[in-house]
C-alpha cells in the first residue's frame, strides 16, 4: 500500500495513527455498532483568542496534518494492541484495519494571519472519518501555529534584524524542536541551530559556540584561535565565559588582528550571552568601531523575547542579530494555543442539519452551520476589512453592497460599497473524497506568503499592546440561523 | 549494524541524531582539527530552580537518552546532507560517518526526586563524544522531567483520587503527547488518553466521550443509550453538552434505569467538562445518591491543575477522579525546564583538572570538578536528611561524623552524627565505555520507585506553598576547591 502522494514531500517514518486520544476509537465503535458511522457530518477547526493578548495568529501545521492523514491506517500491531484492550469487537476491529480516510477537507493556507472563531480547518466525512482524525489535526496545528505566531511576533519586535532559533534543548521533545523549528521559520525567523530541522525541513541551520568550548581549552584566546582557524570565513566568538568586557572582547579583537586579518579575513561576529545586553552592546560596538571592525556583528541572546527585543531596541541596545530559545520554541509566556474542533452539521440524506454547541459562557457558543470563510480587502489600498463567514454556498457578488454582521449582535453590522472591494476565499481543497488534490507549497513559499499576507493586515492589529480587534463577522442568513437555534436551545428553567 | 542493544526496551523508528544544535556539530570539527577532540572531559547535567516554586522535581528522560545514544550515528544522508552546508571537511564527515558514542554516563534512576544544582548525569567521555550528545540529553531530561513533576504535583492535590492524563491535542507535537504520558506516570497519573502512549510505553488509556458525539445523535438520551449499549460494564456519560443537570443529569440516570440497570449493569460514571465544579458535583452526588446510585463515579475536567484541585476538594467537591489536559501536558504554569550542561573537569592525562563557570549572578556558578552524589538518611526515621556532592572518588565511612557544606558559605555547615544514618549513590552506571551496562526497568517499576522514593522526602519539601528547601550540600573537599578556584579567577578591574 503506497501511504502517501508522491507529490507530497512530507514524510514521517513512523506509524503515528494511534497517536489518538482513545475516546476516538470508543467513540467510533458506537457509531459503527450503531450504523451512524457512515452519516456525513462537519467538522470546523478553530481558536478563541490570540495568544498574548495579540492580534492574530499564523496558522500552521498543515503539512504535518496532510502526512498524518495521509498514511492514517491500522496496522496488524496497532489492531492486536486494541484487541488486547478488550473494549472492542472482532467486527469493528475488522472495519479499522481496513480504515482509510475518505473525506473532504479545506483549509486556510499556512502561513496566513488568522483571527479567532474562523474555521481554519474545515472537515465533510463520514462521523467516523471525522472522529478518528480530530486528535492530530488539533495537536499539529494548535502547536505549529502558537511558534508560527509567537515568531512573527519576536521578528516584528526586532525590526528587520535577524532572528535565530535556537531552543532545541528546551523544547518539549524531538518533535517540538523540529516542527517548532519549522513553523519559526514560517513567521520569518532566519534559521534554526536545530541542525535536523535543517535537513528535514531545508531551511538555514546556524550556530556560534558554547561556553564549555571556550573552557575545554587552556585559554580563551587559544579557543578563539583554534576555531578561527577552523573557520576564517565566518567566525563568530562568544565572550562572557570569563568576563565580558575585560577578558572575551580583548581576546576577540586579537584574533581579528593577530589571525584572521592578516590572514585576509574579518572577524564576522560576537555573542554576548549574559549581562546587561543594552550597556555590554553598546561598549562592545564602541571597542570594535575603534579597532576598525564596523563590519563584526554583534549577536545577542539570553531570554529574550518580544518584549525585552523591543525594549532594547529602544534604549539604543547596539544589536545585529539574536538567538531566542525558550521563550519562542515553547512560546513561554503563552504555551498553550486553544484551537478546537466542533460538530458544525449533520446530513440527513441531502438535508443539512446545522449543529450549535451552546455555553453558559457567551464566548464559547460556536457558529453553527457548513460554513465558507471569506477576506475581504479594500480594492483601492489593498488592506483587509475583515473576515466573512457565511453559510456554504452563498454568493458574494462584489458589486453589490455587503454588509457583515458581528458574530452574535444584529445591531453591530457594517456595509461596505459594491465595487470598493475584493474577496478571497480562505478555505483551499486539501482532500476531495479522501484524496490529497493539493499542491503543498515548499517551506520557503509558504514563508514568503505570509510575510506577503501580512502586509494587507493594518499595524493597529499587528502591534502588541492593545491591538484593534479584527473584524470576522457573519452573513446576515447564518447570524439569523445562529439566533434562531440559541432561541430553541434556550431552556425555562 | 545493530543500534540497540537487545536487552533495552525502547526503540524509535526514527534516526534523530541529527536533533542537535549545530554548533555542536561545528565545534566538533575543532576539536577534530585542533587534536582535542579525544581529551577526556566531565560534564553534569543538572538544574538551577525547581518548577512552580516547589520543592522537588522527578528526574525522568533516561531511557530516552539511553535510546538516543544507543542509536546516535550519521547515516550517508546525514553526511550528504552535512556536506552540502560546505562547513566541513571530508576528514571530519569521515570521522563522523564511523562515530558512536564511547564514553561512561552514569544517572539517577528515573522517577527519583531531585533537587538543584546536584548531577543528575554525569557523562565523562571524550570532548567530542561529550559535546554530540549534549542537545538530545537536554532536550529528554528537561521536557520528561518538567511532565514527571507537574504530575506528581497534581496527583498529590487530589489525595489519592485517579489523575487521568488528557491532554495530547494541546501537547507540544506527537513526541510531547507520547513522551508526555510516559512522564505523567512517572509522576502518577493512572493512565492516559493517548492510545500510542499505552501501545508503545504499555501504560492504562482511559477514555469517555466528547461533546460531538452527544451532539451527532438526535437526542442526548440516545447518545447516551448508544454509548451503554455499546459499553454496558464501562459506561460514563458527559452531562454538560445541553446542561449538565437539566438534561444530562436526568438522561444519564435515566439509561440507568431503564437500560442498565434493567440488564444487570450499572452506570460507572458522569463527567462535567464545565460550569461551577464544587456546586454541580455536589448537587450530581445528591441526585445519584438518591437514585441508589452510590457507587457511580463524578469524573471531572475543565482547566484543572494541582492548585484548583486543592480548592475544590477544601470546597468538599464530590469528585471520584479527574482528567487533567494542557495543564499538564504543556506544563502550563511553569513550560520550562531549565537544566543545563556544563563542563566540570578536564583530563590531562591522569590529571584531572576542574573546571568552573563564573558568573555574576551566584546562583550560576556552577560547582567544580568530576563529583559523586549521595543522598543521606537518618537510619531510624529512613527520612533523607539531604543529599551531598562530594569530589570524585571520596569516601564517606558511615560510622564517623559526616560534615556537610552549604554549596557558597562554610559556616553553614552541619554535621551528621557517626552511626545515625546510611547513604545512597545517587548516580547509578548507565554506559561504560559506550557499552549500555544499565539494566533498565520497566515504566511500573519506574513508578513504583517514584512513589517509594518519594517517601523518604519529608512534606514540608513536598507542599506547593513556600516549601523547605531541601539540602544539597557539600563536602569540605569540594567547597574548598570551589572557593579556591573563585578566588583565582576573581579579577582585579
Amino acid at each position: 500500500m503506497e501511504l502517501y502522494d508522491q507529490k507530497f514531500d512530507f514524510r514521517d517514518e513512523r506509524n503515528l495513527s494511534l497517536v489518538m486520544d482513545f475516546y476516538e476509537l470508543t467513540m467510533s465503535q458506537c457509531y459503527f455498532n450503531s450504523k451512524t458511522k457512515d452519516k456525513i457530518v462537519t467538522f470546523d477547526l478553530f481558536y478563541r483568542k490570540n495568544p498574548d493578548q495579540g492580534g492574530y495568529a499564523v496558522f500552521a501545521g498543515l503539512e504535518e496534518v496532510i502526512g498524518y492523514i495521509q498514511k492514517l491506517h491500522f496496522t496488524k500491531e496497532d489492531i492486536s494492541y486494541l484487541r488486547s484492550l478488550k473494549r472492542f469487537s472482532e467486527a469493528f476491529l475488522q472495519y479499522l484495519s481496513e480504515f482509510r480516510f475518505t473525506g473532504d477537507i479545506y483549509a486556510v493556507k499556512e502561513g496566513t494571519p488568522v483571527f479567532p472563531n474562523e474555521p481554519l480547518i474545515r472537515v465533510k466525512a463520514k462521523l467516523i472519518d471525522a472522529q478518528l482524525i480530530e486528535t492530530a489535526l488539533l495537536l499539529c496545528v494548535n502547536h505549529q501555529t502558537m511558534i508560527a505566531t509567537k515568531a512573527r511576533r519576536i521578528v516584528r519586535a526586532a525590526g528587520g534584524r535577524a532572528i535565530m532559533e535556537f531552543g532545541a534543548r528546551r523544547a518539549h521533545n524531538f518533535d517540538a524542536a523540529n516542527f517548532g523549528a519549522r513553523a519559526a521559520y514560517i513567521g520569518g525567523v532566519a534559521g534554526t541551530a536545530t541542525t535536523y530541522a535543517g535537513q528535514k525541513f531545508k531551511m538555514p541551520v546556524l550556530g556560534t559556540m558554547a561556553h564549555s568550548f571556550v573552557q575545554s581549552f587552556d585559554s580563551e584566546y587559544e579557543a578563539f584561535l583554534t576555531y578561527a582557524q577552523s573557520y576564517p570565513e565566518s567566525c563568530t566568538v562568544l565572550l562572557d565565559t570569563y568576563d565580558t568586557l575585560h577578558s572575551g572582547l580583548p581576546n576577540a579583537i586579537k584574533v581579528a588582528k593577530q589571525y584572521l586579518e592578516p590572514n585576509g579575513y574579518r572577524l564576522a561576529g560576537v555573542r554576548i550571552d549574559s549581562g546587561d545586553i543594552a550597556y555590554l552592546s553598546k561598549k562592545i560596538r564602541k571597542a570594535l568601531d575603534g579597532a576598525g571592525m564596523q563590519d563584526c556583528s554583534i549577536v545577542v541572546s539570553n531570554s529574550l523575547d518580544e518584549y525585552l527585543i523591543t525594549s532594547l531596541i529602544s534604549q539604543g541596545a547596539q544589536i545585529n542579530s539574536m538567538g531566542v530559545g525558550e521563550n519562542l520554541v515553547c512560546s513561554k509566556s503563552t504555551p498553550v494555543f486553544g484551537g478546537v474542533y466542533k460538530l458544525s452539521s449533520v446530513f440527513e440524506g441531502e438535508k443539512n442539519i446545522p449543529k450549535i454547541k451552546v455555553s453558559e459562557n457567551v464566548e464559547k457558543v460556536t457558529n453553527p452551520g457548513y460554513k465558507d470563510l471569506y477576506r475581504i480587502y479594500d480594492k483601492e489600498s489593498g488592506m483587509a476589512l475583515g473576515d466573512l463567514m457565511t453559510l456554504h454556498g452563498e454568493k458574494i457578488d462584489i458589486d453589490q453592497d455587503l454588509t457583515i454582521y458581528h458574530q452574535m449582535n444584529s445591531w453591530k453590522n457594517k456595509t461596505i460599497l459594491g465595487g470598493t472591494y475584493v474577496i478571497e476565499d480562505l478555505l483551499q481543497p486539501i482532500f476531495i473524497n479522501g484524496k490529497l488534490v493539493y499542491d503543498a507549497p515548499s517551506l520557503e513559499e509558504i514563508r514568503e506568503h505570509s510575510k506577503e499576507a501580512f502586509t494587507h493586515i493594518w499595524d493597529e492589529i499587528q502591534r502588541f499592546e492593545y491591538p484593534q480587534t479584527y473584524y470576522v463577522d457573519l452573513s446576515k442568513n447564518l447570524l439569523d440561523l445562529k439566533l434562531s437555534m440559541l432561541e430553541e436551545v434556550k431552556h425555562v428553567k
